[in-house]
């Protein structure tokens, strides 16, 4: 059986999932993870492409809400300003965040060697969380490699589990990292998609909860805390602007509330999205541009796909991710060994 | 049987509740209602006042966070920039808040002469959700005597269900209203109290979810979207500062998700806090003035106690308001009918 | 000699104004006043249309920047959330802001009779400056009758000065009011506006600042602190999105700070502005719709001319206001007076 | 003659500066300066320290103000939701950002070895400005040894003009890069300051103005667009809150208005304020702590300050920063050189 939060019965919502219950079920969306699994050290960075060209010169339209900013992510400032993304999105652990964004520089200036030079500079976007309890955060393990292998690894399938930034993490005292899901859309007779990816590191042991109502408590956890952090990153082809994409990103807050959350203090708890319909041409000749947005009557549509596809990518992530013992003989339990011994 | 959420089991979370479970066992905080209940116009307006005396001259802290704007609400501006209250909150339906607005600056015009003469004008806070399906909202039916008798009645009593402003609120299909709760709180040995009232009208009918789990659709529905809107107020004595209090109202999200919303587009999804623990002096003679402030890493206790009280204020809401016959036949029913008849 | 700023030389900045120099440069834009002049009463309303139409059923895309947010303005929340207008927008003095909503949503059902019915609700848009030096503003003088007069005679001429809304304003020491400016714009070879139109009741008695660099001194005034407030309304046909409006209405600041404000405590300070280029249909039948926006590297021509075009409607009000006597025997002198003492 | 601005005649505002004249005129603030000046490369970093001691243990209130969002600073998401500072401030070019953050984070753990073991992680902040024109920014070459030195170099004088982060950067024109100013201010009869650091690379040419309302332009100046960015980081030993705060700092931009900015899209142009009065204990034991804030009424002193202080440093910058040749024969001229020609 596949290790998918749906092959376990989670599912949630009413909504239809894409093809692959992915990110990727968005045209053009890819990808690719690089892990770190020494010992010690239990990490690596994740890597999203919102399409496969040059990012710099072809900004898909994106916005962020932070629904609690204990957090160290890079670039969030110019996306709310200007709304577009210029690089890929990386996720790695929050003490790697100032190499991932080196890394992606290095990359964007190779693409594009007038940065700096007779155009702008580039805002690269990192988000993080602290995978410290199972993972030597302080050996700053993760380095500019890390960053180019995720990258260079992007596909359309997606791993998921204590795979890329997801190695090290934990999530409501089992073991977390990466999940995904999607919901189909129809908009004017046309298909469409909203693809959701977490890197779940959050939630309060004994506070998880599925779509059916139970909890579920490890064993033997010594420290009921929320901490750690959860990153949600939104794709979809649905034509939307700013302001409706960051109305959207928000109702991940809805997702984490269902599976148990409370947004606790010391989770930074980001969300952010990007639509590829709309795209922005770094070397655009007019000065006027056509856009299409979607007729505001229609988003709780788009509002119920986040909220589901949030609630299912972090279950997917617990399912798929664990157990793991790491650093200094810490360890967490995987979900899936206890809903197989809660089955039936 | 009294007619409370927590008297049909549902209880939310793990805290112990306040003497009354109310937002007034906070204490000085006071609450009135004025309902209009005549044939076609089933409306109203509920007072909250963080204290008894005159609140010009001695302003809560006080802040807000918009889950979801569309609304109308007044007076949000000026407590985000000043991180005060200084009249009392009012709630009302929606084409109401201008009168509201009028009848609270003619309240403090009269304990306050010098008001646009000598010193500042003043800001009146009033909130507001769309009463339409049950009541006439277009016959602007609210006077400023209305407020006044609101105003007047405020007491440490809180009625709840279909009073005051939540005379003609719908929630998930059922009749909603207004409903409270509270959660008891120990900082330094002391003990403290945060409680929250809210205006229930939001909710697609089919997605409220009890805290067992259990779904409830009301019999008949035709219209399930959700629309309406939901205002929550928050009361407490610990500490804080605005940015403080920000962060703790913002958890009312979870509340609202774990009953069932994914904050739907056309509810205006608003939470204002205050505390009663500091003050700001209108008439301060010092340039310097002490107060005090929460260790942030004691938040949790107050986040996880937002989320609580608002889940269980809206369940609360729910038990007590219905069923209700209102404006052109529209009709919705009572929640507690129908958990006393699924009761074993 | 007509009473404008620039008939006095105090043309800012380099670009051409329209042909009225005045918000109704903007095809389709029109104001109107309805003034109040009764001995201690020195009030009124002004209302700006974005277009003559039903704009419940036709909203134009707009968005606000608080930039000292001491002000009482109603209608912001939500038009930060859905980023439209859909009422004309009024101006009033603070203690009025009330009625004033109360008559935009008489005459929005007028127009409207399925509003709280079959449709949501409507959103009032009303900013205010407080005007409690030269007129009785605890009257509460303002009815719906004056709104209602005020949008009756809106067309595309604008009187400025002490008129409307701005009867008994004050800026800085002198007599304020409305005033007005427009910047022509070329876009793709297209003729576009950026108009302008402010309630000037701000300002330090001592800091005003000519765009010569010569400041100007009221005689004898008596209490040199900044309170008071100003609106700044922004109109424009060039298409932008939400987050582009609010990018260049945030430019009000520069033109503020040019004349010699440093956005004072008691000050607020609120811009709000609209595209009549780009429209949200209420009963928009398709679910993606077409819009245009800017090529974002062009915005520096609109955020220079909401600079210039704020700057020199500030100028316009304090050069058509004055003087006058009010309340109390309280009075403000016309700085067009001390311009002509001044002359060579 | 000392190469200040003020020197130079270009005082700002009416209030008198501290001793220095400098931001580390608020006693316990601390700069220091890493300069890298080899040929085409002409970049460094600048550190400035709240206090000596350790700051992630000892962390100042602290907020940010975001005028305009085109720029790469770490860290500002958690100083808006925590209200701190935890590490020093540096300043750099926009792609060294990272490399710095790295730093700040080494340095972090070095001295708190709990740091994502037994306690949370670390928010390094770091701001920039981007020196392409006259430094090889692709170079990347700021290391982590270059940030130490800065930070190790901090003291109390404060070396203005082309050092440090300042090295590279140019403003209106002219050369720019590093400049501070302060001011004093009595609350309950005792003494405090106000002091601004400025990394001024902001400003088309033509448009500078200076007090006096002269404009200078630099000849031969073949790109009049704005672009660049300006930081401003401000420190205070006034109590203040995190909301008091923001809304100090917000007034630089009134600073930059009068110096002749419209806050240009291309500009980065963010300003972050700490106080030294007002301190969280990382290990706090105590659930409530005390705290002072600023009498609200009074804090258009503050207000004032920021602005003027903000416009000194500006053109403290300019005065003390050129001329300077740097990559492709690109050239910058100093305004010291036009201002003594400009003499009687």
């Amino acid at each position: 059986m596949e290790a998918r939060a749906r092959a376990y019965g989670l599912a949630c919502g009413r909504g239809r999932p894409g093809p692959r219950n992915a990110i990727t079920d968005v045209p053009g969306v890819l990808v690719g993870h690089s892990t770190i699994a020494e010992g010690e050290v239990q990490t690596g960075v994740t890597a999203i492409l919102p399409h496969g060209g040059n990012l710099y010169r072809d900004k898909p339209v994106a916005a962020a809400d932070v629904l609690n900013g204990f957090g160290k992510s890079a670039g969030l400032v110019q996306v709310e300003e200007l709304g577009t993304l210029e690089t890929p999105i990386l996720l790695t652990n929050t003490l790697s965040v100032g190499t991932c964004s080196t890394a992606l520089i290095r990359r964007a200036l190779r693409e594009n060697p007038d940065i700096g030079r007779t155009t702008a500079t580039v805002n690269p976007v990192v988000m993080e969380c602290n995978d410290g309890f199972l993972s030597d955060i302080q050996a700053l393990a993760v380095t500019e490699e890390h960053a180019f292998a995720a990258l260079d690894a992007a596909g359309g399938e997606v791993a998921v589990g204590a795979v890329g930034a997801g190695r090290g993490m934990s999530c409501f005292g089992f073991k977390g990292g990466i999940g995904t899901a999607s919901r189909r859309l129809t908009f004017d007779g046309g298909r469409f998609h909203l693809g959701v990816l977490v890197l779940a590191n959050f939630g309060r042991a004994g506070d998880l909860r599925l779509p059916d109502g139970r909890r579920l408590v490890p064993l033997d956890e010594p420290t009921p805390v929320e901490k750690g952090s959860v990153i949600i990153v939104m794709a979809t082809d649905v034509p939307l602007d700013h302001r409706q994409l960051r109305r959207v990103v928000r109702r991940a807050g809805v997702g984490l509330a269902r599976v148990g959350s409370f947004w606790g203090h010391g989770s930074g708890d980001i969300a952010l999205g990007f639509t590829t319909a709309n795209r922005v041409n770094h070397d655009e000749a007019h000065d006027l541009v056509p856009f299409r947005m979607l007729n505001e009557s229609r988003i709780d549509r788009l509002f119920e796909a986040m909220a589901d596809a949030t609630q299912e990518a972090v279950l997917d992530a617990l399912v798929a991710a664990g157990p793991l013992a790491g650093r200094a003989g810490n360890w967490r339990p995987g979900l899936r060994d206890l809903l197989e011994k809660d089955k039936p």
